[in-house]
Parts: structure tokens; C-alpha cells; sequence
């Protein structure tokens, strides 16, 4: 059975945050487990906004290591730890951290109530960090001033639909079951062979989800996110504002759509956007102009992957 | 001239932050100069809530090493840094932290565009550690699990106000005045002396606010706090929880409002709040029995100091 993929929201701004949008993170949910990309300062109160459930994030991934993207770790796990998590926590993120945090953990006499188990990121071509009976998660490296990496979720090919009527009509015994919803065919007790085309349907596609942030323009980035269902990539700037981008390792309404573009993803969302825009809107039909099926990062909003088309 | 001083509260909460509640921090006005006293995680996004300026706080008080008092200090800082700050920022914080801070702008290759001054706070007795032209603050130990530390902001008494109608009745020289403000007798040009207490009004009494949190109950913390105008107790827990409170370091309402009454303050302010207290107002309730000139701390809401008698 394949459940939804949707992402939400917790921050949207870049390095300084606003009233309204806090510094980066979302929670991606798929197959009822929670993924928490980037843990930007604020976090834990943005998941109580949300009602996000706290214990049930056992993955954290974290692009880089500037503060917009991870100062809001440490009241985090100080939180798990509080509220007595016992369940391990997966942190993957650039591999200088590990002792970072080691140090930060020390400093604060912190004894966390339960263990990190820490996955470092680094190299210069994608990787896979996780592959579990669901879903792959693979980083690629991203251009940006110091080592930063995008995350790209993909569900695994999940399995073909049984017919149920057709459990009925050719009285297909419970155990046959998942021989069959793995595709191959089905033999009655007087031998006849029935296709499995006939007694199942293709499963949905893969959804797919990637994170691009931060990051400047680079031509290679639309193959690490090829045909992915959403592509969340960071738009710091409008497109007036290349010069700025490429010294400061951002992107541009235009960059983003054009990777967008050449990767032929299905939907873009931006964000991370500048404090200097106080309307975001005039950066959305920016990128419009070169990929129609933009929209914007909203605070507390929640995106469905695969079926999401405005609202 | 005498200022309004007035306390911001941007975070009431204990340890764990609800969505309604941020961890601790305060802001105090007093003379057009603004003191951030502790730094919980979110302190940057409630100052833009506030709309208070930034720039404006050039003194950040840490209370203790704990996170709920310190983690949005790091935030602040690269924000303040990212605004093009120059004005150095005096930062009194336990002697430890001198340290913590500098391996974390290693870490993370920050260079801050200001200068960090660092005023450690030690010992077993109060310890003037600012004092200007308008106020001193005093520090003063707490007693909580690790070295915390309580501030008093006391204004200096100020100068005597001259009656305007004098100035012209008397034809009294502008020269003269500032030492008539300071309690000097005018001699009119035939000799005649008038006394100060004619032409002048005394100063309205000096206001004073203090900040206590995280602590446990002891006897001798009303004498650091005797008399003030305003006093910020924490109350983590209601009154039947007072072993918890004791075991943690902790107050409970009951605590708070005795030290208030032994002081003798005119209003207190109770805050830090356990996340367990979706309603504080039985809390408040409880600490009336004991001082009625209890009020709740509520994040994003200002309190005259000297002049609140709620709302």
C-alpha cells in the first residue's frame, strides 16, 4: 500500500529570519515516518504550531553548516531528552559536525536520554544514506560557500494492486497473495494460468522528493533531482539579483526555475527567501516565467507530493 | 529627566516551549537603552514580533547555562553580524561561557563584525557589574542546579525637577539650573535666598526591577531584591509540586510569592512555567494568597515597571 508523501513547512527565510518566516526547515512525512530536513533556530516551536508528533523524527538531515539550517538542533535534542526519547536518532550532516556536537554536548553538561547515531556527508557525487523497506534518501553535493548537500527522497517501487473481485472468481488462496502482488501470475487448481495483468493493477508512480538549500546555479544539479515529484529549491534572490547570488552561493528565481526546467520535475516549491521581500509573490511569477509550476514556501503550510497544484 | 522602564516579556516558558509560550527572555527598557536579559531559542523572531529594535541592545544578561536561558544567543548574534553591526555588545554570562563561545565561532567559522565584550559573573555575593550614567545593575547568586545568576537593575536617583512658573517669577538664569536640579538654593540678584524646596519638586522615586530565574527558594534571596519596583520570579511549578521543585531547583508559586512579600516589592511578575499548565491563571491564583500584587508573565506583553496593576 502506498500512502502520501507531504512536506511541510517550517521555515522559509534565509538567513534572517522575519515576523512571519522562520529559518529553514521542513518535515517530510511518507509511509508514517517523519523526516526533519534542516533544523533552523525555532524549530521545535514551529512543530508545536503544526502539531507535528516530536518523537516520531528519527531522521534529521542537516545541508550545511550555517545557522540558518541548524541552530535550532541543540533545544531540539535537548527537548527529546526531556520528554525521555529512548528511540536513537539518525543525524546525517556534514562530517565536521560530529565533534561540533560533541564538543556543544560537553560544554552544557548534556546527557541526552538517548543515542545519535551520526552519518556523515561529504564527497563530491551522490550517496546513498538511507535504504530502508520503503523509501531510498540519497545526498548530492550543492555549490554553495562551504560543503552543503541536497537530500533526494524516493520511494521504492512499491507493489502492485490486487483485484479484489478477482480474489473471489478464481478463489485465490490468502497465502498466494504477495507472490502475486509482486507479479507473477496465478495457476487455478485445474492448472489454468491467469495472467497477473488480469488480477492486479500497476502500483502508483514513485514519489519523489528533493532539497536544494543553499545553493548557487550549477548545470549538474538537474541530474542529482531528474523527474522528481517536488523540488524544493532556494530562491534567495529575484533575478535582478545575479551578481549577489553568485557571490554569496544563492540562487535566483531564474536559477531555480531553470534547474527545475532541465530536471523536468513535476513541481517546484521556492523558499528561502531574503528578508528584503516582504511580498514573495512577484519572486513566484518570476520563476513562472520558466516553469509554470511554481509555488511558494509558506510557514506552517503543508505540501502534498505528487498532488499538489496551488490551492 | 526620568524614563519610563518597562520589562517585554518575549518567553515564559520553562524548559520545554509550548506553542504559545517561548523559553526565557526578557527585555528591558529603561532610559531609551534596551537589556535582553536571557536568550532562549526564538529570542530574534519575538524581538521582530515586537517590532523592538535590534540595534538598540548593546548589554545581553545570561542568567545560566542552560538552554532554554542561552540558545538563541547564537542566532542573535550571526543576525547582528549579518545586519552590519558595529557597536560592541556586552555580554555578562557565567565565567565559563567565555570559552563555549569562542570554540562555537570557531566551529562554525564565524566572524563576528563586532567585538564581544565578556563580563564574567562568579562568586557567592552580589557583584555591581554595570554602572552609568542612569542605572547599576547588580548581579547576585541563585540557587539552582548549576551556577545561576539573578540581575537587579536599579535606576541612580535622579535629579529634582524645577517648577517652571519659578524660572520666570524668580528670573531665574539657565546657567543656575542644573545645580538647582541637584538641590542648590537660588540667590536672586538683590540676595535674597530662596530654598530649594520652593522652586523645585522632589524626583519620583527610583525604579528598580529584578530578574530571578532559574532558582530554588532560600531565605536570603529577598535581601538582593528588597524593595524593588518589580520582581521577575520564576514559578515552574504550582504550589503542591514542592519536592519536584526542590529535586530540580526549582519554585513553586508559593516560593515566589514569599520572597516578593519578604522583600517587600511592589509587584511581582511570575514566569517560566511549566509546560504541563496549559491555564497559568490557578497559578497566579495560588501565589495571591501570599502577595496580591501578582501578575502572570505572557509572551509579547509589556509591563510598566513601577506603574502596572494589570489589565
Amino acid at each position: 500500500m502506498q500512502n502520501a508523501m507531504k512536506v511541510t513547512i517550517l521555515g522559509s527565510s534565509s538567513a534572517l529570519p522575519t515576523s512571519g518566516r522562520y529559518p529553514s526547515a521542513h518535515v517530510l512525512t511518507a509511509h508514517e515516518r517523519l523526516f526533519l530536513i534542516d533544523c533552523g533556530e525555532g524549530t521545535q516551536m514551529q512543530l508545536r504550531k503544526t502539531k507535528i508528533r516530536f518523537a516520531k523524527i528519527n531522521h534529521i538531515f542537516i545541508s550545511h553548516l550555517h545557522g540558518d539550517h541548524i541552530f535550532g538542533l541543540y533545544g531540539l535534542l535537548s527537548t527529546f531528552s526531556l520528554m525521555g526519547r529512548e528511540n536513537p536518532v539518525h543525524l546525517y550532516a556534514p562530517e565536521k559536525y560530529e565533534n561540533i556536537l560533541k564538543s556543544h554536548l560537553n560544554d552544557f553538561d548534556i546527557n541526552l536520554s538517548f543515542d545519535i547515531v551520526f552519518i556523515p556527508l561529504s564527497g563530491k557525487d551522490p550517496v546513498r544514506i538511507l535504504d530502508d523497506k520503503y523509501l531510498t534518501v540519497t545526498s548530492f553535493p550543492l555549490q554553495h560557500r562551504i560543503p552543503a548537500y541536497g537530500f533526494l527522497f524516493r520511494e521504492k517501487i512499491t507493489e502492485r494492486n490486487i483485484i479484489k473481485e478477482c480474489i473471489d472468481k478464481y478463489q485465490i488462496p490468502h497465502v498466494r497473495i504477495p507472490a502475486i502482488k509482486k507479479g507473477e501470475d496465478f495457476i487455478t487448481a485445474d492448472g489454468t494460468i491467469i495472467k497477473n495483468e488480469e488480477i492486479t493493477l500497476p502500483p502508483p508512480a514513485p514519489l519523489s522528493y528533493a532539497y536544494c538549500s543553499d545553493t548557487k546555479y550549477f548545470k549538474r544539479l538537474a541530474s542529482f533531482v531528474k523527474e522528481v515529484s517536488m523540488l524544493y529549491h532556494e530562491t534567495t534572490f529575484d533575478k535582478t539579483k545575479d551578481d549577489l547570488a553568485l557571490m554569496t552561493g544563492h540562487s535566483t528565481t531564474l536559477d531555480a526555475a531553470k534547474t527545475a526546467l532541465n530536471a523536468n520535475v513535476q513541481t517546484l516549491i521556492i523558499g528561502h527567501f531574503s528578508a528584503r521581500y516582504k511580498n514573495i509573490e512577484p519572486l513566484v511569477e518570476e520563476a513562472r516565467t520558466i516553469f509554470p509550476e511554481t509555488y511558494p514556501a509558506i510557514d506552517g503550510q503543508s505540501y502534498e507530493v505528487g498532488n499538489f497544484t496551488g490551492r
